[in-house]
């Protein structure tokens, strides 16, 4: 029987990302926490501070992966409104949590929770919270969507209390084999074949150029660590034909 | 009457991204790129190397947006499909094409154009090439879809030839205003009211937390010098209000 792949996406929600002003970090964050789990990262979506488009990427994603992590518009300004707009995508309703309250005054006094701040504490009925130890405004977990802040610091902090709720894989294993002066199109036809006879491995190609040197990353991947060596064997005697000189990490 | 807004998206392709093992920087720098031509980036894809999934993808995009950016998957080796996958999604024939060939000797003997290297000279149908001085093997545009390399100074390198392509909007200014000791919770009221005021403009905050210090960015954007200069004095006055000491950059 082939265990089913366990299969993630994330929704990155923030006009920051897409006006260029920032770069988005917090993707390729996730993406590393989850190699570990043995959880497949499928699709990466950054869309802007939307409700309509939140609501329907959200729903486009929730359906189709086992885990959606979404990031950003968790905060008390106008401009987050992804709380609202998750809710809305599961069909139910958001209001003051006490449970969110009480993770809040671990910053702030009663009085300093106006009306803005409580924002912060507006939770989707049937959601669990995320903690937060470095602003205390929870994020949550809403059946397999785990929303979270887009603060980089606080996002890896949530993922910390995200990690115990995950279901894990089989974990894939990654060899990086490097070579300077490969040239891709020496390679391509001998790697191709490599590639079909381990149908169950994926071999990358990722060439580089800088002024007249170039070179290439050679990446092998699989979960059976056997057929993996045997795979990058392959791969190394190949590149040694050829004449060059291939390191492995 | 409105001036249409020309709109466009990126659809990042390769299992490298979504591995973790490549933080990709070419979203940022076709964000970037855009600004000046006053085309809003609405959306961000990124995908690993499954034709299916370019195919769906990318006719979601194209048909939702002026412009396409697609990066990745253009090269010679097997796992190089995207210009296959973007025939199939236009649904015309690809095949190898003497004007990518001549591109493509300026860097390789006719005896070095392997079958493996034509591969890089098979383009769809009715597309023209895209320059690409530093490998030689060309991007291509199709209709309204940019496809190009993914290794960033092949990808920046081939922005240079596809801007004159396109057509430009009204460009987008944005400002940033910076507050240290600033909690967006204080500002958050404020902040919404002067947003409502002035609709044409946008108005974000960005909060960080070091330690135990903490502020926040608001960034005014907007396509009217004049406005956003009103909107920005606004902000400024208000965060003065509250004892702030806000910078403008």
């Amino acid at each position: 029987m082939v265990e089913a792949e366990i299969t993630a996406a994330i929704l990155v929600i923030g006009d920051e990302i897409l006006s260029g002003r920032t770069q988005d970090s917090n993707s390729n964050t996730i993406a590393n926490f989850l190699q570990p789990f043995g959880i497949a990262l499928k699709e990466i979506r950054v869309i802007g501070d939307k409700e309509h488009e939140i609501i329907a990427s959200l729903n486009a994603l929730r359906t189709r992966y086992d885990y959606v992590f979404t990031t950003g518009g968790i905060g008390p300004t106008h401009d987050d409104i992804t709380a609202d707009a998750v809710a809305k995508a599961f069909g139910v309703n958001i209001g003051i949590r006490d449970d969110a309250i009480d993770m809040m005054l671990n910053r702030y006094n009663r009085d300093e929770l106006t009306e803005a701040r409580l924002r912060m504490a507006r939770i989707p009925d049937g959601a669990s919270l995320v903690k937060n130890p470095v602003s205390f405004a929870p994020g949550f977990q809403m059946e397999n969507v785990f929303v979270m802040a887009g603060v980089p610091n606080i996002m890896r902090a949530m993922l910390d209390d995200i990690a115990p709720r995950l279901k894990t894989g089989k974990v894939i294993i990654a060899k990086t084999i490097k070579a300077d002066n490969l040239r891709e199109g020496d390679i391509a036809k001998p790697l191709g074949e490599i590639a079909k006879k381990y149908p169950t491995l994926s071999f990358g190609s990722y060439p580089w150029f800088r002024g007249d040197g170039y070179g290439a990353q050679l990446v092998v991947r699989g979960n059976d660590e056997e057929l993996l060596e045997a795979g990058i064997n392959e791969v190394v005697e190949m590149l040694k034909t050829l004449g060059l000189s291939p390191n492995i990490e």
